[in-house]
């Protein structure tokens, strides 16, 4: 199975039950990161075009930037070269985006890209706004 | 050597040359992710406390916001738990933190009170802004 388009262990009562320091916090954005590992010789700017045309096609998805790392030592990096952070209103419209068949057609294409991922889903806690 | 603590490997040219796709872009914002997995018993709302405090008193960090995984599954998490972005404006004010003696002492408590921690430096490329 692909572990990209794995969503069954998102249980959407967690925002309330994970942890207690969430539940007092309104229903607010919901945030997807991903770091990967590319292949050796993929394009990454090519991949990212396919991201930029199916992040502007979707509306459930509120935000999404990326970045690469600039850090080199395998041993605080753990391998991972690339990050994704794609922000939603609800994790509802996360799921939405993850079974959209664009977004399907696309993950193929990336996860054919990567040697390794690691997915982090939360509600994020905005501790200090920018000013 | 607290790997937390090391920034050896940040080479400041990196943002012009690491990534062609990188290379047009104006100097901008930098971001500074860390993940973790907390050692059992680990209270991590206290340790928040001390982090509030920490990016209220820090005029370097320009905003910060954390989450916990609602995702569950060690394949794809990699056993992190926990992530913090912190923004700054530049990799100068990412290290200007870093080094600051208040962060150090805070650091110092982190660290011991973590299992793993994986960090991920990166210039942001927004490609699709919020509304």
């Amino acid at each position: 199975m692909n572990e990209l388009l794995n969503f069954d262990s998102l249980n959407p009562d967690l925002g309330k039950n994970y942890c207690s320091c969430l539940s007092d916090r309104p229903m607010g954005d919901f945030k997807h990161l991903v770091l990967v590992k590319f292949k050796d010789g993929v394009v990454v700017e090519k991949l990212m075009e396919g991201m930029q045309n199916l992040v502007a096609e979707m509306d459930t998805v509120k935000s999404f930037e990326w970045g690469q790392n600039v850090l080199s030592e395998d041993m605080v990096t753990r391998g991972f070269t690339h990050m994704f952070l794609l922000t939603f209103r609800s994790p509802n419209d996360l799921a939405t985006y993850a079974n959209h068949p664009s977004h399907l057609e696309y993950a193929e294409k990336f996860t054919a890209a990567i040697d390794k991922v690691l997915l982090f889903d939360f509600p994020p806690i905005l501790v200090k706004p920018s000013a």
